[in-house]
């Protein structure tokens, strides 16, 4: 308690599958944001479903985590429709650092990411940084802050950073010295992400990962 | 973070199956306002039905959204007693963008019409636009802004705007030049928005989607 | 957004079963107040029963409501004892206009015609209109502004105005000019109500309605 503190510019150096990389832009300046999620319970035939979610998540990025799952969900029922995942799996979504009041919708392609990262037991390259509102129905919107948020994400030791092409202009204006070393990769589905960050995904072992 | 910014005048070139354009208005100005619903879950028998609602939404439009979802279930079951879609449907009813608080009861017809996309399977020509209270028997009500809710649709592309009969004389005073290119449809009751919305729909495939 | 308007007089033309007449009393003088209830899921031996309310209703409208439903519920099972409706009946009860909040008692006998309505699946003639907060045992209690909503009613087409016997002085006071085309009917219990608003009905018909 007390203002927040961001000490660890990159909390990880490999990812375990449902940790991604999000950038948060505070009056502080930008901040590696990372979602975690992780199954409460193991899976079985008869564990119910649901959705818990952490880390002073105030209500706008509460209802970006909903929209997250409820997309995810449906992403998994459509293109792995064997893979029975989110019908039995207990989640818990945490965002460090705890103390932290967090909002905004920016975060909403990154929760998905984490989501999905988990449902097809796949890990993420620590080096994708990535922001971007989510609409339920995966379409990715506008966001602020890209100049901060790309400082951040260097700091942090992304390659890449995956934005709304909506903010392609913002990100054409960046000085060059602020982008050096970062591919910059605008979206406007989430399938385009999903693309990037799951690259060469075998569906016939992600069918069958749960 | 920071005020609420329209860039996309329209979200949408194509829509999938339950995104309905309507119309918002707000202090400054209008704007284009989706409503996108889709399935949660993969529908099965034993699914259970229910229906969650994101998008900052204030409690007049969650309430909006409850009597378009209670409508939209009672004229399935009327006219297209086979379909079993809101039976078994969990739905997920999104307005983006989800920073932005959103209140009020005008986008009634436009949840009801995202709801009944859905659960006929029927795309929406995403050049109307529409704007009006629903009453949870199909009554169409009176709204506030359509001169401004107009330029937004033109803004947006739509080239029909459908607006409660009630508001017919402020259609009417409208000059001109706002409503070039755009076809004025004044409704009483949600029939005439869904044989708007539905042209030349067949019945018998309708009662089969699910 | 604004101010409520209470543009359109009278809501109906003709109505389906379960809506009904209410007269409200604002600081902006009398209202026509339509309570509308619908069934939520066709009716099945496995439907669960249930109430829900909107229409920006404050608590002592919300519990007015519940009054109501419990009433009735308990109506139907004396009187006609065959007809299961309410066993079955997922019903939504609506007061249009959704932004306008509203509260007090005085709508009581209103919620309850507009539930037997729906029950008994007969329209009411829409040229009824009535006011009175009602009792779970049926009594019909004083209510406030019968002058303004006597005033209103006329507005809106009403031919006939139902009011407490409690409030009988108040009607005697009215100005002539004002009950003008209006036979008024002051009630001490809802079964006067009843057959005010269901004249003739064919017990042996509803019993066997669902």
């Amino acid at each position: 308690v007390g203002p927040p503190i961001f000490t660890a510019d990159r909390l990880y150096d490999t990812t375990p599958p449902g940790v991604a990389m999000g950038l948060a832009w505070t009056s502080m300046g930008g901040a590696a944001l990372y979602i975690e999620s992780i199954l409460e319970n193991a899976l079985s035939s008869n564990s119910h479903p649901g959705l818990e979610r952490t880390g002073s998540l105030k209500s706008v990025m509460k209802e970006s985590a909903s929209v997250a799952y409820s997309f995810s969900k449906g992403l998994i029922a459509r293109d792995f429709p064997k893979n029975r995942f989110f019908e039995h799996a207990k989640i818990h979504l945490h965002c460090p650092e705890g103390a932290t009041p967090k909002d905004g919708p920016s975060a909403g392609i990154t929760m998905a990411t984490s989501l999905l990262s988990l449902a097809l037991n796949r890990r993420l390259d620590p080096t994708i940084a990535m922001t971007g509102e989510l609409t339920v129905t995966g379409k990715v919107l506008r966001i602020g802050g890209l100049r901060e948020k790309t400082v951040a994400a260097r700091r942090a030791g992304a390659k890449m950073v995956i934005f709304p092409a909506d903010n392609l202009s913002d990100w054409l204006e960046l000085p060059e010295n602020i982008k050096e070393g970062i591919e910059g990769k605008p979206v406007s589905w989430y399938h385009e992400v999903f693309d990037l960050v799951f690259p060469n995904i075998d569906r016939e072992a992600s069918n069958k990962v749960w």
